[in-house]
């Protein structure tokens, strides 16, 4: 999917919604707990109730690797579900990957190629032939850590390297790698007020926010400091709306409350 | 297993090799890929070939994920194979995980419990939340990048943060965190004139040691500066012995050039 693409279905939907499938087999509905792929099961039908609402899903691949191979089966079947009957959402790879590079390209070739994600996130440490294999993939996007929504941020990520904040050089080293034009970035929501200072850095950048809902980020605010002209934000929202409701009526309830968010960003975008 | 049985596996072996199972069905025997699961008869003739010179075996995701699901099937069969057969090698799950703390439980729960690695590698880049789940577990290690043995590890690791450098800075931190003995680090053999500063702050812990042979780090050279009481060291080669040849002899010649590093181990250790 191309960012034009994306921003059309922004637009299209009145959504910049994205719905993260952290799924854990001890927060679902039990009765899917007899079904033979519990976790698709439960997927599919957060997905068949939201997928108007959203224009994003994000597996976060640490809660299928979890499961084994098992988990990995429902993953692809996930992937593919949304492939084949959602084929305009933009599906990312909640996966937090980055090696050297011939390494990272192998990554890049199971993201991209084998199970066919729009877009993977990836962890800048190891620098610029850690992520350049994942922007090499043409009309593929890589989305990288840069302020993250956790307590730990402050570990690493605020420290001060020659006069600007660690997470400010990734910003701005990663703008000098090649094609760069696939790169957004990770900014959680739980530092809206940090917004104002990333978009001088990255103003036309997509930013994939996590924080809002469960770890207490504000929608609004994101938006007020985060938004550029092509809106430029996915907000990830994960465990407030697939556990909305632990019954029969899971779907129901997470439609509703994704209902709420994409009202929000209605109001948010007119 | 315990780091004390790791020490005395390496007196025993006189060896301190880690084989990196980095697989790659391009570079494997053509023989191979007639058999079910090419990945994993590769690795068991690799194993069988060169178990009693070596101390651990580390697979890396990436080149298992890039083969979809027959890959984690491998990947399963290959870890279950080193336990069932030589219970007495350390296991590293190369796979450079980090995420928010309830992700974070869920890749430690994969990797430790799931598929029962004595070790994983994470990146730090998250700080203490994303990297203390994994330390909870004991008698499990946790190998934390801190200087990477690619080019892209001058981006960011030896940014001077206030006087340091980030990854000094890396190292001091992940030393105030919950269970901390539980750590190890990843420290590239291409930089072996920084084991020195590396090991003023961290003289005990177990370095693992990527970059010698096919990137080009000096083994005697690491030693001379990384090396303490408990040797702490663990160094890694991939491809210099899994792709000593791709003809029917691979394992033999593999055998052959992990014998060489063992030697030269054995001497250092003498």
């Amino acid at each position: 999917m191309t960012t034009q693409q994306l921003i059309d279905q922004i637009q299209l939907k009145k959504s910049f919604l994205c719905v993260g499938l952290d799924v854990d087999l001890t927060k679902i509905p039990k009765h899917l707990l007899e079904t033979e792929d519990p976790i698709f099961e439960f997927n599919k039908a957060i997905i068949d109730a939201t997928h108007d609402l959203a224009v994003s899903y994000k597996p976060n691949t640490a809660f299928y690797e979890a499961y084994g191979i098992q988990g990995w089966l429902s993953l692809e079947k996930t992937i593919r579900y949304i492939n084949d009957n959602y084929p305009n959402i933009f599906t990312i790879a909640d996966a937090k990957r980055g090696d050297i590079g011939n390494t990272s390209s192998m990554y890049a070739k199971a993201f991209f190629e084998d199970l066919n994600f729009d877009s993977v996130t990836v962890a800048p440490y190891m620098g610029k032939d850690s992520v350049e294999p994942f922007l090499a993939f043409e009309n593929k996007h890589t989305i990288m850590l840069a302020l993250t929504s956790n307590e730990g941020a402050f570990d690493f990520q605020t420290l001060n390297v020659n006069g600007t904040e660690l997470y400010k050089q990734v910003l701005e080293t990663s703008k000098t790698w090649k094609n760069s034009h696939n790169l957004m970035y990770v900014v959680g929501a739980t530092k809206a007020e940090y917004f104002t200072e990333i978009r001088k850095i990255v103003p036309d950048s997509f930013l994939l926010v996590p924080g809002v809902g469960a770890q207490g980020g504000s929608l609004s605010e994101v938006c007020k400091y985060g938004m550029n002209t092509n809106v430029g934000l996915l907000i990830n929202s994960s465990r407030a709306i697939i556990y909305a409701s632990n019954g029969v009526d899971f779907a129901e309830k997470a439609r509703a409350e994704a209902l709420l968010m994409q009202q929000e960003m209605q109001a948010i975008l007119s």
